[in-house]
């Protein structure tokens, strides 16, 4: 680990909770400028077909936030994957005592890191619950 | 586009394809082949918790493989996000009818196209139904 990947490992985190205080605020101009708009992007909603474009991506999010209001979700125990340019934050949602398993991808584009991936689904694992066994691809 | 990312669209889909026949054909040389040993690395099985350790990601898939003997899944509608070293592709996984979404990210290694990601869960979407209702990030 050297100094330059350690401060991109931090800005990569600190992007990464910024993306969920957007969220938490219901804070859509944040949001807006969270994601990129010069490379591909790819968002998962749990349970829902995927979003590919940028402008759909945002729509949704206007959506969510818009019924949401304010939303008390944590991030827990993120973990990332750096890749030189690119980067993956795996981490637990936390809403109202639910457990989401996400993993949100970020490019370094001019200097900041956007984010390019969000895919959030159900888990029957909790944070800090290391195994359960796995049956099969197909459980849900 | 031009012609190195085309031929890199190319084998990035190979690579994708690859990994849904070594997963239809209980294929765990091949699985083990798949996957990055040099990269962090991170999937996730629906509704489980992350593995974020190579060795504890080949046993998940040995465990699946031989639980599920030769699993008729197909890979659908594959869309690919290339950013120049590494790559995302999103699809369908259809398995007996029913529908999963899946993340896989790949990474260039030593001129190979290796799997540093794999997310899948469900999805009330089916492939070429375009728009769902996006009513909460964290409906199931």
């Amino acid at each position: 680990m050297n100094l330059t990947n350690s401060i991109q490992e931090e800005e990569i985190l600190v992007a990464n909770q910024s993306f969920y205080q957007s969220f938490r605020m219901g804070d859509l101009p944040e949001m807006k400028k969270m994601w990129s708009q010069k490379f591909p992007v790819s968002c998962i909603h749990p349970g829902h077909p995927p979003l590919l474009d940028y402008e759909e991506i945002i729509q949704s999010w206007e959506n969510i936030l818009q019924q949401s209001g304010n939303v008390d979700i944590k991030c827990l125990n993120p973990s990332l994957s750096l890749y030189s340019q690119f980067a993956l934050v795996t981490c637990y949602e936390e809403v109202s005592g639910n457990h989401l398993i996400a993993t949100n991808g970020f490019i370094l584009e001019d200097d900041s890191w956007k984010m390019v991936l969000h895919q959030a689904g159900p888990t029957v694992g909790r944070p800090d619950i290391d195994t359960v066994d796995i049956e099969s691809e197909f459980i849900n």
